[in-house]
């Protein structure tokens, strides 16, 4: 157990962060409110899970909404689905004891009791605290299951990343130069463009608020792109898609916000691009791929272990930053992965 | 060497079908011309092939076209690019005798003299010789390694094939089947539709003249499409693309004949079903994969011997068919793969 709990008083009662509102688009602190409630006592095969730092993700977006997705809508008036780093405060699990770190499904709110498939990760690398969730977060094994698997990438390739500075994206940036590709960031404003340089390691970064994005990849990728790492959509896609090398491949790992794909906006038609260029287009969604979290949880901390990768957290602090914390990941004004202490 | 050659005299000039204009679209009459030329002599490491059999194939529209595609334009003034299936009467290449039978790049023209390279397959498997210019030619090669290779059926999935009963759709559905899939036909007209079901053993077939492509494929593939074998691009894809299950793939292995693709006309944006479905859309061109071809060929042979898989011909007579022919195969008026006789 590599963490020392601080000596403090375990709150008694349970802040509990509802979804009481369905948002029409990005989810805003006017959809949620804060309660209190009862601890809940752990069942037979449950765990009670003291939540220290709750994780703000893009999925999160889809989970709020009512529309068709690959997970259930959260209802209304539940508490909000979210993962979050915890410590075990009571076990009727065997295999968890009192004192163990865990990452998982465990809500927006104080404490959880859950069964044990709601842990995605026990924490017990040799790092701290709240890597567990971010460079072994969703995110961060999310960048590295999608990149090595579908994305394929060889040395010599030129990897493509929209928001490359983002809390998957940079990881996605400095796994693929690890591996030996020539690294491009797609980033909004200069700043983040200088981050994606500076910081991540990028040989080259494309502001899109400033640069004609196929112009600029025209140079920064002048044989093409043989990996697009796309977590945006949109027009920076269609860019993208038609400067693409024969056999690229395009990881499709997030979409841009938007009130509704229902009907779908248009766009350029792509069939006569992956004909061509014979692409593959797949898309990534890290809850098909549970079986290997453990597996890049230890070759992602090792990375870091050996000073190939970085991580940078923003913590906002309180669970009352919570409900206003996905709409600031839209706005793109957090510097790393975003999460809120409630420790 | 299992075919007898007929006891004619072979002819003494060289009849060639040259592209003297560029079509902007479907190839005509019009763009092309018929010449006289000499035989040409084979040089070193070359054989002379008298053709047969000439192929036409839908990958000649893009071979006429002056923009960029995954082969060179042919150049104005040359014979026309094609595959035929035809007899070797004189040979400079070790491993190739006189009364050989053979497959491939052998040019719109009576002779031709061409290295070892321009041959994609030996016809020495017991077959009758068109079998070569379809069960086994691109179009059957392409549908069996395509489908197999980027569709990868598992029994129980659901097929759906557009341009089902075409020079490469019909066989889809008939290795699907075998393989143990529900095969869904998309074709134009009832009675393409009908021969879907009778000819090629298709489950379903939804006739996209006449019905609502959507609600049909709601019925027909209640569960969700696993694998969409696309040949044609547009509303087609764009109604399967969103009744595709979970993990599903799509094929791209032709597109729809439009004018220009530069720049693309609009669609629907797909980003977010490809995420959402997590679905692998591809683009497959049987040139990337010609290591594949003998494998391939002997399979199919052994699936035609077995009655497992049946091949139609439709046959046009005489070299004067051939500048008509790419034009019927967009008219859709051709029943089964297109040869020209000119042997």
């Amino acid at each position: 157990m590599p963490y020392a709990i601080p000596d403090y008083v375990l709150p008694t009662i349970n802040r509990q962060v509802l979804l009481t509102a369905r948002p029409d688009g990005i989810p805003r602190p006017g959809h949620f409110t804060i309660v209190e409630a009862q601890i809940p006592a752990p069942g037979e095969e449950q765990i009670l899970v003291r939540n220290i730092y709750l994780s703000v993700d893009p999925a999160q977006r889809g989970w709020c909404s009512a529309e068709a997705n690959y997970s259930a809508p959260v209802a209304l008036g539940a508490p909000m689905r979210g993962l979050a780093v915890g410590v075990v405060v009571q076990s009727r699990v065997g295999g968890f004891s009192e004192g163990d770190f865990v990452y998982g499904f465990f809500g927006w709110q104080d404490y959880a009791a859950v069964g044990p498939q709601a842990v995605l990760h026990r924490a017990d690398d040799n790092l701290p605290l709240d890597a567990f969730g971010s460079l072994l977060g969703i995110n961060g094994i999310t960048a590295y299951l999608a990149l090595t698997r579908l994305g394929r990438p060889e040395p010599g390739d030129t990897l493509v990343v929209s928001t490359g500075a983002g809390s998957v994206g940079s990881f996605v940036g400095q796994i693929g130069r690890h591996l030996g590709c020539r690294t491009v960031a797609v980033a909004g404003g200069p700043a983040k463009a200088a981050r994606c340089l500076e910081r991540f390691g990028y040989d080259a970064a494309i502001d899109y608020h400033d640069d004609d994005i196929g112009s600029a990849l025209a140079v920064a990728a002048e044989d093409g792109v043989d990996i697009y790492y796309d977590n945006t959509g949109g027009p920076i896609l269609d860019a993208v898609l038609r400067q693409m090398a024969v056999a690229g491949r395009i990881v499709q790992c997030g979409t841009a916000s938007i009130a509704s794909w229902t009907p779908a906006p248009t766009g350029p038609r792509n069939e006569r691009e992956i004909l061509t260029r014979r692409l593959v287009w797949s898309g990534f969604v890290i809850f098909d791929h549970i079986g290997r979290y453990a597996q890049a949880a230890s070759d992602m901390a090792r990375l870091w272990q050996e000073g190939k990768v970085l991580y940078d957290t923003d913590l906002a602090t309180g669970i009352e930053a919570a409900p206003g914390a996905i709409a600031r990941l839209y706005a793109g004004d957090n510097a790393g992965k975003l999460l809120v202490y409630i420790g």
